[in-house]
């Protein structure tokens, strides 16, 4: 019996686990080829079907077609796309809206500062530097003239989420990072120009990008970038230009295909809900002993923060867990305090795994 | 017993079966942290080892001081070292001479143009768009006053290796895209300023470039760039300022150990030299059969291409091979012909036994 563990780490997180067994059975010998698909040519027959594959199915999760949209897999992460964003739509001065949110809206916007007029849409920092919340649209400070509005759907560190998306004014571009909450549940993703998500929270290992690309935002692309930095390559040569990161995409595949087998989109959402109410409900029943440092409309579902009484028993309670089979509790370094993200393939048996946990520290502790 | 066939794709491309086997074993549970090292947070201990590791060891493999040089480990490709390199070093029209020796460094050109001052110190194509030598370091045009000097030192398509490397005037700094034969034999590394190669060659999986950078060139990098594009960054945060390819990172680790346990890259050099010899002499012996496009003094060690005497045998060579085992021999679709990836992962027996069935193959159709 292989050792596993409920990993909560925030990404690299856990996978599923009939993915990874799936993608072990296969290692050395994919589908019959006598090779791994490690090994195997990004131009072969095999390889295509799981590239094109992944694509198609993720198109079919998001309800888009390929008509209108193109799903690219890139390197470099979601900070790549970061600068890619702003130096292929604001080429020469152009304008765009940022909702700054937390730590990797705070990079989106820095990287954007180089190309572009960047304007904060809403700031939602406190004085103590904390990210306590989301905006709601009449929070929002939209320009009219700008080329996109940018926003980070999920904020892992601070724990916060939007529940509805931000409406840009018309004829402006929606931009998302949804890096750690892509595919967590059904949405309207044909409002949106980008979406962009790195994989390794809700969709795969770390080493691959998936972006959502509406094909018509090509014409608001500047000319003469670099060829790996323009959208118009990737778009045109399917993410093929040159050699991808195979076996990430490979993996996030296989992910999108036990999403669809789970029953999409709905079932997911559905899933995380059961889960984050889980732990939220424990919170909120025992308010002498948690505090949730993030307003009730913003909680995440994907990482879900709070506090204990004090630092020493969180040191305690993130030990204890690991010592229990519960590991990656710690919150970030930058904020503190315990941290659960239970992203996609978190089981509803891991989740209820830590309620127990809590609801038996609060008892020895509380 | 699983099923492997001898596998000559010129990458992604066959790696050593030890690691394919670790690989498997841990996939599930990464040295008893119950959970998938793709599972694994890239700031935890357990990965930090991973990837300082690879870093440590290739510097060793190198005979290069972790003092003197910055292993990183990048997504994007060697794709995204064409742009990143200009991008730093030729800010302000910097000026760069660079060989085209092939398709890839023809690329690397195009992107060198966008930054700089480009210029050819070698134009290795003749009328007909063949490159079938690169160049003596006498036939090098190079300039004093440039920024660094760029080549290629294996043309995977044309089939052409450099056996001396170029050497720049006194105070220009040596640039290398070593994608495809990285490692391949002992060399004096501490001549180069920046070796690059995309891993999917010689390396390990698709998924990450290898740079190897010499510390003292981040002072003449260029301020203001994108985080991600500057050299900096990655320099100062040992490649972790993002999530890297945690996945290819870790299977380069055990490519690199596997190197180190079969000898280093003395024992590389003897093998490769062994493999390509099997085949050049063979092809030597038969000149009737066999033509070999590139001249003798600039043969691949790495990608070994050859014509037979009509493209209609061509095609039934590659068919037959494929059902003998033996795949991936197709040259490249811009020249046609026959063409073997034996990089150091293609094992002796593989290339004997390549050998094995053009000897029967002449002898049935010679």
């Amino acid at each position: 019996m292989t050792h596993r563990v409920y990993n909560f780490n925030p990404g690299p997180a856990t996978l599923p686990l009939p993915v990874l067994e799936e993608v072990r059975e296969e290692l050395l010998d994919f589908r019959g080829t006598g090779m791994s698909i490690m090994e195997t040519s990004h131009r072969s027959p095999e390889y295509s079907e799981v590239h094109d594959g992944a694509a198609s199915l993720a198109l079919d999760l998001l309800g888009l077609s390929a008509d209108d949209y193109a799903v690219l897999f890139l390197g470099g992460g979601a900070s790549t796309q970061f600068y890619m964003i702003p130096q292929n739509l604001l080429a020469g001065g152009g304008k765009a809206d940022y909702v700054r949110t937390g730590t990797w809206a705070k990079k989106a916007i820095q990287e954007a500062k180089l190309f572009g007029d960047v304007h904060i849409a809403h700031d939602a920092e406190d004085e103590q530097g904390r990210f306590a919340y989301v905006p709601a649209q009449d929070q929002l400070d939209l320009r009219d003239d700008a080329v996109y509005l940018h926003f980070t759907s999920n904020n892992t560190i601070a724990g916060t989420q939007f529940h509805e998306y931000p409406e840009p004014p018309e004829g402006v571009l929606l931009v998302a990072d949804m890096s750690s909450d892509m595919l967590w549940r059904e949405f309207d993703a044909s409002r949106f120009a980008i979406i962009y998500a790195g994989a390794q929270k809700n969709l795969g290992p770390s080493g691959v990008t998936m972006v959502v690309f509406r094909r018509d935002v090509l014409d608001r692309c500047a000319d003469g970038l670099p060829t790996m930095v323009s959208y118009r390559t990737h778009v045109e040569k399917n993410s093929l230009f040159n050699t991808p990161p195979c076996f990430p995409i490979y993996v996030v595949g296989k992910v999108l295909r036990w999403i669809e087998r789970e029953g999409g989109l709905a079932a997911m959402g559905r899933k995380n809900r059961e889960k984050g109410d889980l732990l939220y409900d424990l919170f909120d029943a025992n308010p002498g002993f948690f505090r949730t440092p993030v307003r009730k409309d913003s909680r995440s579902y994907m990482n879900v923060v709070w506090r204990l009484p004090t630092e020493e028993l969180e040191r305690m309670f993130i030990a204890e867990a690991k010592d229990a089979g519960l590991v990656g509790l710690k919150g970030h370094r930058s904020v503190g305090g315990c941290r659960a993200s239970i992203y996609n393939a978190m089981t509803l048996e891991g989740v209820k795994a830590l309620a127990d946990f809590l609801r038996d520290f609060v008892a020895r502790h509380g």
